[in-house]
């Protein structure tokens, strides 16, 4: 029979509602590493003030990397009765150990050992997520700097507005992801700190030493008030917003590759094995990848919406419903993962189509002012005037199936006569020309694609060498 | 090796990214029966057209059924690159089968299939919430009953504001729960149309008899657009939005309970098999179920948010986006089960104290009102004299740790003459009295309560006959 | 000086953040005409028991008269220390009819008045929506019944699938929006129900005749419990998740309009009027309206779980809280209005381009499924041979920058001797011949546009001849 | 007639949906201060790139500061067909000062304008913010130094668990907002950043000088690519995520002090300035403040929703979609402001009552832990034997309606004869004893109070030396 830690006034089994409702093994288990080792951190620390012998001491240690190893390989059988992670463990614990596995729980509370579980877990799903990103952006860094001279339109209201660099274009992602990184290293930050010691709510009876626990898993501070280290998901929801934004932009640019991949745009292909095909549609060559990334993003938005909720008008300090932090904490983790490595591999393996690219810039009029302005600064026609010539020779081409680099010089005689001069008009209109004109800081032209670059190499690498929390080596 | 379906220009295998993201059996599953009565409702109207033989049309249904015990036994292996139910089923059955099995694609896509699966378990769902809460309703009509004589405080702000009974109280949530039975119910009715037939999106080439299948699986109407019917998740919305009603409309009798349960208001017990104690403080009894219903609100809400957004800007038809749309919608569904029969069982089991019940209201000068009224009525001060009068008993009370009911006639006298007449002072005062002025249709009083549970019972008489939709008996 | 009713045990003013914070005026001043419609519909009850007499009655419901125009007028000043529209309209009463004015709060409080406005605004603008979206689905049936000829991509993955008839394209939408005019519907049902009557919360110490008013407010329901009635707020969560899924609906129409004008699709043009432009890229024509449509839909989404949310966890009755829910209400009534008005005319001004569309379905191969099933059905050919065959002569196209319809006979003959029929061939390949193959019942044959928008037709005359609820004549 | 400055190819006035949808100057007035002021750096760094004479920028800096004065003075009129406030107050400069205007908008575009306005509004509000929780933080601490000895009851599931001390209850509010207060530093520190001189997507055909916009404008770094800095709204984002979890511990502290305002705890009483009553029911004394800050939570928390739905598959760069931002951030803002003042007058005013708390300690067997520990530190009883007599002397005072503090002797003996020892006895269930016994680092006993004390001051004059960025003098 098992034997319920919690059981105080209570007299019987619980019902089998409670059981099955409060069961939270099912989503906790994957959480089992972080409570294991705050269990050994804890288990060092009270040997070290004496509540337990070394010999005791060692015994638990042992048991738990035995426990740790069971699980590991899936042997410990999962009981709703048990609750959860903690229960799981310290019920084995006691099973391997005897009186020794019981002392565990000495100075110690389900209340601040989820709190200390769900820490860990932020900060080393923070750390990697931060790594991976690290590979997204090297990826983009990449392709960015195969792409400086392919030019591509830029939109606005999804209207060809000036041809860019599809290094510019894809550099954008980058200072976006770079502050993704950033969140995510924040919410780390702020998850690295020490809630255990706080017992249920109020502090514990022992001296306790907190700093050494704290030194021992790696965190740079710790809850200085019990009550709010009992009752505080700051850490996940920081973990779930940093999701929310990397999600929205991940879907901004997911909708941009199916866009591309479009028989309209044409601007992208991507490898058969990152596609689907239909079985009654042979020439579909689907891009679900870029959709599934598009498509996550209300998943992401509605975890963050969870806790946000659950915690709304809750009293301090433990309740319940806190439990259900796990729902949206595990699985943005999970499907993070999935994200960032399906971002990863759709700009690595994505083939772009310059040709594409350039068609559309044209059929779009990408450098009507790029015409304008030449004809204010070359041929000291008004601003207002220049627009509304080329707003006229736009029409034309519109109405005749044509495009600025395809119009003859008497087709443009007869709009006005600036336009009849074929190396003005020619240079006026290019593409790349009218890139090189962009050149304030952030821009579109070559010189300002290299500053960038090397700018964001830099950023890159200040993030690469950051030095990642982790617990002590020997705690391991 | 596995054949894809839907291997079309594509040539090599997925990469091991789409295949871990693109899957989604891990939740269809769940949708297993809803796509083999799906198939057994298609087999026999492609038979009924012509387009598979007697033969095979049975060799296909047998072939059906063994998968449906198969997969009921958990023997069927789920693969990841199998992707999704449909496609297990239709591998499966192609072992099985061999060619009849391939024919059972003709005239469908997997596009109006999950259409088809997610429309059925939609109303499989609504029909099931529907008599959980059945259930529910009944319960709360019991203990109403039972109570019709208990006297607690009405709150406004959390303050006392009148003696209400609790048959009334209890009575607020059978007219709430009602109405989420009614929203379930209108979910219901917008799932029970039929989208096969639709194809991918535009239709199929065959003369597919739909009018047949729709009744076979026992729906009242079907898409008249294809491309409405691949692209519509609106049943699935509004199942997810009335499970967000009932999930709030019973975080607020969960909020109820924790707070009656409190040491405070000890308005409330619950058997020891609802509720959990505490490892190291014995004197707690704790909520922790009523607290569960209360924390999974966020869970509901969230999920309907998921597919709004996801569903947000997507151009017709289908896009891989709406895979997400399971995850929602199979949680919601298994939630919705714990959840109902949390509150059945909390509300069943709940033992009332209306002795604190009484003494609250005492406390909280609940007649205060009554007092007020009676001395405009009888002795004819004005009411906002009357008001005031009140108003300064009160404030007696509250410096000296009184009650109302606790004055003595010399100290109500002091305030003013009209008070010292014990007779009228206590009948005015009376908790039962002042429930019995509020003879409004609809209000608390003795008699009102028995109308409005004669009304609540037809109510709930009248859903208990509901007649609900299903496949047809020969389809099973 | 300010006299605020409710001061019982308070003395002194208010502070300035409770006034700041606690005023609702600003936004329940848009309700005032249901506020004064409620008080009207009260006085003749209250006259009709006794309470009021004939002149008091008469004088005012000519107070009232009065008021609701020096509102409409704008020259009643609102104060927030009046905090409401129900203490603006008492206190204005009592200034034109004195001790009358002060006998209209009997039997009555502001709890139910304020339940009671906003069932009658959610009704009047669900009445409006109603009627708001007849127009829309009318214009869809127009637009639909001109372009049943038309011929574009019916999409899926925003790939192109099979060609579809623009007809049925639009009416895909308005099988959408009908079913938002019928959730509409429902919330109007949901609101069409009298929660006055019911006091604070316990009912009302007099003999009112809630039926009365019922009637003469034109409500088919009254609330059966008084503690329902003023705590439920299930009315505006209906409209509220109504105006979400409409949201959702216009952002998916939106989306593909915008996709539609861009340089890459060409299928639409709009009008000046509906456009913008760009001070600084003069070919832009920017479709400013569908983008809005598709950014506000995060504001509708916003405003039901902002209820949601603060419905969460709270006790009955009356709380504070929920003041708040006139925020998300009037708001999305309000951009309800914008939303379908630029969705009618979008849909109303929107040019087609049918030659831009042939145009994509060719370079989209649409028809390669239809190829790929001729060769079955006129050349015997399995299923997965003649997909294989359409696969191979897609990406010779796609090699050589060809469509099937541009494909020589040598060309074609070089894949599959089946191909050198011409006849055949082309008659394979043809859009219109392919739309005319999807027979089933709601696909995009001619034959079953015509029986679609039959069966549309029904049902928006059904819904344009309901008779809808509203208060009796003579209440006006 | 209006001129409206991005008339390119369109002819003809706006349709009046298009002018109604499209306007944003109901809300965008309330950034005119940022608008004006980043007009007036761009004003002095056209100067200086010799695109403005001296003349020119003086006479530009002139009209701005008139326009800035007239809207000030409420004397400008706005006009739904001039659309924003750039539009505004670059048609009114034009009227002002002719030609000089004209060129202010050289190199510049409304899509780097709005993207400054709102950093510098995301960096204003924020700072402001951080200075409203200063003083919120001071309240705090000023009331957790004054409640040292008040003890009070340590919830878990609303159920009674330790002694705390009111100090250690606060000051766990003190590390929360704490944390707010570095959410919206870190919102500053995105918003502080300067997009301008990324053009409408591209860059800029001007040499601009961004460094030189940058310092005047007091920002800390510039987006270095243009795309990025029109399409993100990051900087918002963050804002609303900080207002939200600020909402959200605000609802969390709101719900507490509307328990304690409750007749069933008293432990708060606040004053009637903050209080409202109710006209019906004397005895009422509302807590409606506390209640709105709990009701607010909602409206931040779907503010956020919003956003980031409306950014969910967006393509880069500007869409007008983005015009919607406005309507969160600036409500975000104005209510954060509420929010807060509420907060602060909540806590300072309170007023506390500890003998209540003190009963309710009493009545929830709050020292029941305590006693168990004493038994088995001062009697060598085992833990569980321990915790299983404390469960039942609970018991049979539960029964008999007493508590733990008025237990005489003989009654205690028929428990456990350990109990019978008064010393011990009183001692064990001490509720000052108890909390001295949480010695642990961030446990309520008195020493650890101080010492808390002393850490939470030092990081609160940390954050009070804080230098705020800010525009240089100069440009003021």
């Amino acid at each position: 029979m098992v034997d319920q830690l919690w059981k105080g006034r209570q007299s019987g089994p619980s019902a089998s509602i409670l059981v099955r409702m409060g069961q939270s093994i099912d989503l906790d288990i994957k959480l089992f590493r972080q409570d294991i080792l705050g269990s050994r951190a804890h288990t060092i620390m009270l040997h070290s003030i004496g509540v337990l012998s070394q010999e005791e001491s060692q015994t638990i240690l042992a048991g738990l990397r035995q426990i740790a190893e069971e699980i590991e390989a899936g042997t410990l059988p999962l009981r709703a009765e048990l609750e959860d992670i903690h229960t799981h463990v310290e019920n084995r614990l006691i099973e391997l150990t005897g009186e020794a596995g019981r002392k565990l729980h000495t100075a110690r509370s389900r209340n601040d050992q989820i709190a200390l579980d769900t820490h860990l877990y932020v900060r080393d799903q923070s750390v990697f997520t931060c790594h991976s990103l690290l590979g997204l952006l090297a990826v983009i860094l990449k392709r960015s700097e195969e792409h400086r001279a392919t030019i591509l339109p830029g939109y606005t209201h999804l209207q060809i507005g000036q041809p860019v660099r599809l290094s510019h274009h894809l550099l954008a992602y980058f200072w976006k992801f770079l502050r993704d990184f950033d969140r995510f290293f924040r919410a780390m930050q702020t998850a690295n700190r020490l809630p255990l010691g706080s017992g249920a709510l109020a502090g514990v009876n022992y001296p306790v030493d907190r700093e050494m626990v704290q030194k021992k898993l790696g965190f740079s501070e710790l809850y200085e008030n019990s009550m709010d280290a009992v009752s505080s998901r700051d850490h996940i929801l920081e973990f779930l917003f940093a999701a929310s934004v990397l999600a929205v932009n991940a879907s901004r640019l997911a909708e941009e590759m199916i866009l591309w991949m479009s028989s309209e745009f044409q601007f992208l292909e991507l490898p058969d094995s990152l596609t689907t095909g239909s079985s009654i549609m042979p020439q579909k060559k689907n891009p679900d990848l870029a959709e599934l990334v598009r498509g996550k993003s209300g998943r992401f938005i509605s975890h963050l919406q969870n806790l946000l909720i659950n915690l709304k008008g809750l009293p301090l300090t433990y309740n319940r419903d806190l439990q259900e932090d796990r729902f949206p904490l595990t699985d943005t983790a999970e499907q993070l993962e999935l994200l960032i490595e399906a971002l990863g591999a759709l700009l690595e393996q994505a083939q772009f189509r310059p040709e594409n690219m350039q068609k559309s810039l044209e059929a779009g009029f990408a450098t009507a002012t790029d015409l304008a302005d030449a004809l204010v600064k070359e041929h000291g026609i008004p601003f207002r005037d220049a627009h509304h010539i080329t707003g006229r020779l736009i029409s034309y081409c519109l109405k005749n199936g044509k495009v600025l680099q395809g119009l003859e010089t008497q087709e443009r005689a007869a709009i006005h006569g600036a336009l009849t001069n074929d190396a003005f008009y020619f240079r006026a209109i290019s593409l790349e020309a009218s890139t090189e004109k962009k050149i304030s800081r952030g821009g579109t032209a070559q010189g300002c694609q290299e500053m960038q670059t090397g700018l964001a190499r830099i950023e890159f690498e200040k993030r690469s060498r950051i030095s990642w929390p982790g617990p002590a080596p020997d705690l391991l």
